[in-house]
């Protein structure tokens, strides 16, 4: 049995004082100049992009970026249609940061929902019991779509039961989110049902904190719909995406949390790692020292959520 | 500019008279003996299920499968959750067989949903336009998730306007698909506010039959549903699992397809690509026989779907 995640999440996020994930989105065009050209030589390809570069380039990105603010992090969520966009090749990217950094919390954000023996070998891409051979993309936790019902998320839950987690989309952080999520069934979104299913289903799931490691995803520009959330699914774990270029805003981090600030960890993505663009911090780093800007970054909104919070 | 996706399907359906789609499902402790004997020698390891054996034989397997029944079916689907469950050297294998059957239509069962940058990569990993340089995993069309509304379907569209095709998720073939697709909203089912919005993003897909490119998935195991469906979205291709061991019956088709027996599509997998071990075929077919069992199987399953519909 290793240690429920929920625990782990407090645990850490309680002795490192941080909330914070550090989205890896890397994506060609917005990364660094100088790693581009970095790349282009090291695969010698200098005068289109090809994907060997990109792939090269993708890996030493997220490297980086890992390097710079793991100390800040509480974990990392790759996304994984940035690796999946370049096949087997980028998925081997995905793999060996995985792998080879078993020792940070990685929740892959897969949004995987099928159903019966697919879901379970969804399950086994990501989940391992420590008795099995090891799964080829070992990670922490997971995100999954629960649109099929509870038959999307069963395979997952010896798992989690373990010490895994997942976040199941409730309220997503996209302006169309409100499409069928915010349909009323029976006078209630359908954001909340899906918030109460996954509560009940994770009820098993609950570690020494009080908080269950089935968890759910309520987007940052959302806080109205947060504060349901949190009301209906109290011991859920929540991640919330979206603070930052996609609108949603620290000082709202208040409606995700249970009392004392805890139950919710808060992505980062572009504000992190393409900090490097952005005004408050292009003054002071240059291009080449965008790894230190994702640093300062991270830096910062961690101290920003803890200052919201504490 | 190619051709049509839902023109495309119809007339390989009129030409061929065949309406059956088959999953390549590929799983090790499903294959044939034989097939796993060769992989373990193959490989040289004889004693353990490795990695590597599996993923041998899950390329053998689906391109046997491909060659004994391309003649028959219209398109194949592979399901995603099958490689990914390998990482990266599974990926690899259905890179390959998409990569190398160009000729055939291929449905790629991935159900990926997601917003902005992010279903635009996904995008990516599956359509390209003629003049890109082409996708890793390169496919006819894709099966889609759509709780996150219209932002994790737009960035597919550009192709689908094309000569790509997608099925969004309405009501699928699980038993715990009513959980949240049946519940009302506003006196009408989930699934078929899906349906209906679906059918409206996708109006501009249609080809000269009439039918869209952006279709549904409904799962056979629900024929009432399905003439909601396909009321609602009466130009929609549908993508129809679950016949055979999930449930579902041929002589429910009619459900799901316009006067004339257009607009529906049917998925087998188990019931062909392990007919070998069904009663119905392992007395005429020894193991080693595996993909003539198939072969048959496949054959009688598009003649009842013709005997049902024309």
């Amino acid at each position: 049995m290793g240690s429920n995640f929920a625990d782990r999440i407090h645990d850490e996020m309680q002795r490192r004082r941080t909330r914070l994930v550090v989205g890896l989105d890397p994506v060609w065009d917005s990364l660094p100049r100088s790693l581009r050209e970095d790349a282009q030589s090291q695969t010698g390809i200098m005068e289109t992009v090809s994907s060997e570069a990109t792939v090269w380039a993708l890996r030493a990105f997220c490297e980086d970026i890992i390097e710079a603010t793991r100390e800040i992090a509480l974990a990392f969520k790759p996304q994984v249609a940035f690796f999946e966009r370049f096949g087997s090749d980028g998925i081997e990217v995905l793999e060996r940061i995985l792998t080879e950094h078993q020792e940070l919390l990685f929740i892959v954000d897969c949004k995987r929902g099928d159903i019966g023996s697919t879901s379970e070998a969804y399950a086994q891409a990501y989940f391992s019991h420590p008795a099995e051979p090891p799964a080829p993309l070992p990670c922490s936790a997971v995100t999954l779509n629960g649109y099929l019902g509870r038959d999307a998320i069963d395979p997952f839950l010896p798992y989690i039961r373990d010490d895994k987690g997942a976040f199941v989309l409730a309220k997503t952080s996209n302006p169309s989110s409100a499409e069928f999520q915010d349909r009323l069934l029976d006078g209630e979104p359908l954001y909340i049902r899906v918030a109460r299913a996954v509560a009940e289903w994770g009820a098993e799931c609950r570690g020494s904190g009080g908080f269950s490691s089935l968890g759910l995803v309520v987007g940052a520009t959302f806080p109205e719909a947060a504060r349901q959330v949190r009301e209906a699914a109290p011991h859920s774990l929540i991640l919330v995406p979206g603070i930052g270029v996609q609108g949603g805003k620290v000082e709202d981090a208040a409606a995700f949390t249970t009392a004392g600030g805890l139950g919710a960890i808060f992505n980062f993505s572009r504000g992190v790692i393409y900090a490097y663009k952005g005004e408050a911090y292009k003054q002071q780093f240059g291009e080449r020292d965008w790894a230190l800007a994702a640093r300062a970054a991270a830096e910062d909104f961690r101290q920003a959520l803890n200052d919201a919070l504490d």
